[in-house]
């Protein structure tokens, strides 16, 4: 058997602890061949093939990003794209196909594997938003720098009378925004679920200022204000009446300002978020999830992904997994609004 | 209604973010009183009562340790223990209680709730061995400690050609083991849960040296080889003939030296696995147990233990969760020993 | 003899352990008294005066930020500010008083003691561009936290070949961009010191991305380019022909993407850089100068800062510090550029 | 011109900065080529030279330890040494050669250059005790790695009532105590410049657990007891008689725990102290001794060895560097005992 693996999609902590369980595995236990495919679903579309052995995986495991590169390019987006595909893996000889990605990934795997094409899904997105899973490699990783950072900011904070604002990632989904802000001690967490009011913010923004204790506002990138709330003000502009806000971040920093008189400042936390060696849970989780996307392909179990359930790795099928997006359940972000304020 | 708060044990990562939850909710949510015991449960037989409000836990979340400090005194063990409780809990007004702590605490916390006393438990312990939870807080700080340990030492063991052990904790499970030598990419992983044959061990090793890389061999401290294979030789006697070997690390770095003819050294990691801040994971579990427990205590739900189910918290049965201890399947175990040698 | 301490200026890691070092060796060893003033040279003017004694300082050596509070209020703005500061000082009998600060704060003290006010300064700042001081406390823990930022943006530039631009501080001096830019392997540096010119910098990149290597650029935030080179194209601005750019991370980032063809991305680290748990380098240090200050407030020697020097703590005058800022060496830049490109 | 790389003695974060300096500027400033010895100076001996050029440096920079291997082989410890290595460097064409190592591995490099061999020293130690420069590399790392570890243990202590001993590197010097200890906040310091008074270090102890703080005592592995004060207890054997101590670290918690009835525990630091990824003063200490020790073959100015002083970095004797150990100075460890007790 020969396997190829392919990464999509926005790198991710864990890729190569990833690939390397699914090679150890699959190599010494199964006797399989392997190739990656360079950068995603473009490499299966131009054909860029590379050579993936037991010597190619070591010392990958504590690495962040992915040895095979990674793409948002997306092969059923342009003229048969599924044809393409398996003209790919015909000429390379390749047998089944592990694509480990989020949400966009592996749809086009669930649409290849409807087309009898032999995939097994891996899951991973630092935005834990992918269906079917508990957590997503890459996110526990991204959640402790966001921690990390905001525990740095309490100090200045509290030393200037100031309120922070901390933009996270989350354009769909405020996991990071959650799980950093609790772990973090934010006074407020916004998220893309919940429009959130701003005279509500700034009531707790002052709140806090009431105790001497300076607030830090933690607001996931793809959150807004309710409908109508986003004016952006004269003092907004520069002296040629340009907007010079850019993020949902900037814009609550200076509304906080405008609305309580206080200094208010935005850290954009952007891209280190996704970068560096991952955390031991997400080293732990990726080989797991590795080792039995191997043991799938090896059980011909294709059209499935692999995904954890408590302290289980299962298997689910591909459809169900990308049918939609995993994100905060309301109940869970009001209990949690106990901290707020 | 006025609630008692102990943690019992050694201390662990994440005692102070779940007290935090308790208390914010209980006061703010609940409307509820409260009392901290001193050092567990010997706190309980002494009458060390101190106040705990909502200012007492302003800024404890990112710290380790626990403010209520903490011992390994069993309240039971005495005459009248049971007694000694209900005079305590009567003296100060104590309606309820919520014990936090690992095996032991919460067993008498299961003891005195079966005597009527009105008990909540949360589990903790760095060493993940509590039944009836996915997790417990401590755990996550331990390994990503541990982890990062192994880490460093890759760089010493290639430097030298020098095998290294590392000794966790870990009496009676091996999850500290198993998960940091996994995410460390250690190339032996040795538990309580299944006696080690040192000659395989010392394959291994000799394995790992001919492709040039040094091995890392992780072992819990409660790990023990086969029977009949721990012998102390002359080697590991000083010039007075005594044993200078103190652990199994150090017994298995002088056996694989031996064995091997390669040098072999040990670190044993001991307390700073279970100090510092806690780990993002790690406060966010204990956080949302503390708000569990305290509800539990609303609900007069008593003689239970919350409880880690995949993302959810649970209630369980005090007696449940301490008729055993969660030990590692060895399904598991055998399927992570394809990293091994 | 009592002592009046105050922070001001941006807040920087070991603030707390100077003020630590101050009050433990002045009481304990010099028999002195000691108060705090909140919120730098504005608690001077508002006789905003605080209990400081060995208890308050307890706990405080490895928190970032300052007890003390900070704000950049200029004393000798306002009308008779000398004479405001003589009044506080005699209705408090503060004896002396030590200003920790960077070039402001600094400044200010110089300008006092030139009155013949009884001061001494102590030099702060992550920016490290204090004249007569090899290096500020504050500094060496930005550097690292920039350094592991640009590590993690590594992994995220090799697996996407895309260029990431990151800004650090440093305003008037490149010390952090330097520092943390050769520490980082970054493969160009842009410091205020030198204007650079956009087509080397794009040239360096394009460089770059031919071994096949992703670059980073790290940029100091006052960095500029060449006289007439920073045009804002019609690219850089919305649809309503406003810019968006800001900062001169977001316009290198734009510029090189729109000069190479290839994506580029910014990270502004922003206020983490200054804020959390100071590095040991910056404990000791700020530890030492700390004790040497008190003791030149022992030996009278007033009007004198302390400063560091190879490995030893010597005393400087305060106009010597503040007669200029210290920038880098166009020598020590051009020597590191070996490893541009 | 051909020049040779070896690294010698124990491996240390920044070897690899430094390696990448010197080719990075030989090759492509200088026009040189290089050759790596394998395992300090056992590959002299042995002829083990590899090739070493850009492409082999490329990615080493945030790695500790050593690409080229590192050994404690002293060459002049053999018949006619010098004559050897004399003919490896002629069999291989090496003009000129960069020994990179603490005390025993410049000692080699003074001899070899007392005998009209062209080489440089670059110094590195974690210890910190090679005369002549302020800081060497690894030093930052190990002492950063230690006072975390430390921080960690503070919140046990704190827990629990209990002393907690830390052992450090520092076998001849106490420069990794010293640092960390007063960068950790701990209670004592001991060093092995300084033979200790157990009784004192006992009243330090008891004294501050009467202010409800725990103690915290690092003492560098080399440190000792005044004359006659290191007897072995019998409450220190175990049911055989055999003394069950190992190290400094264990004789003082048992000698704390019995003459104060507190409970004392130790934690071994060991070789995490000296792996792991450089902090970004290593890196930045390793990569300028790296460029200038090219430099220096450039100008031929043989026998001698690059050095920190200050802010710059220097050229001294090789001879005058190895005449000697760098040991901390007995009116520095007196300033800094103001923090014990």
């Amino acid at each position: 058997m020969r396997v190829g693996v392919l990464t999509g999609g926005g790198d991710c902590p864990g890729l190569n602890a990833a690939i390397r369980g699914i090679v150890r595995k699959g190599v010494e236990v199964h006797g399989f061949e392997f190739v990656g495919v360079r950068d995603g679903w473009r490499g299966v579309l131009e054909g860029a093939i590379v050579p993936l052995d037991v010597r190619a995986v070591r010392g990958i495991l504590p690495r962040g990003g992915t040895i095979l590169g990674s793409s948002r390019t997306n092969p059923l987006a342009g003229e048969d794209g599924v044809g393409r595909v398996r003209e790919t893996l015909a000429e390379f000889e390749v047998d089944a196909l592990i694509a480990i990605g989020g949400e966009d990934t592996l749809g086009v795997a669930a649409a290849l594997g409807g087309e009898g094409i032999q995939v097994v899904g891996v899951p991973k997105t630092i935005d834990n938003d992918v269906a079917g899973t508990d957590y997503t490699f890459g996110f526990d990783t991204a959640v402790n720098i966001a921690t990390e950072a905001i525990d740095r900011l309490h100090t200045t904070a509290e030393s200037h009378t100031r309120a922070l604002v901390v933009e996270v990632m989350g354009r769909h989904a405020g996991w990071i925004a959650l799980h950093s802000g609790i772990a973090g001690g934010a006074n407020v967490i916004l998220i893309p679920e919940q429009p959130f009011d701003i005279g509500q913010v700034c009531a707790w923004v002052e709140n806090r200022f009431k105790i001497r204790y300076a607030p830090i506002v933690v607001v996931a990138e793809g959150a807004v204000p309710k409908k109508g709330q986003m004016v952006v003000k004269d003092s907004s502009r520069d002296e040629f009446g340009h907007v010079r806000l850019s993020g949902i971040g900037e814009w609550l920093a200076h509304e906080i300002a405008d609305r309580t008189g206080k200094e208010a400042r935005t850290t954009v936390l952007g891209h280190i978020q996704r970068g560096g060696t991952p955390s031991a849970f997400d080293r732990w989780l990726a080989t797991r999830l590795g080792l039995r996307a191997i043991d799938t392909v090896k059980d011909q179990d294709f059209g499935t992904m692999v995904a954890l359930r408590g302290t289980d790795i299962v298997r689910i099928p591909l459809a169900e997994a990308t049918a939609g997006t995993k994100t905060v359940d309301p109940a869970l972000y009001s209990e949690l609004g106990v901290f707020f304020g």
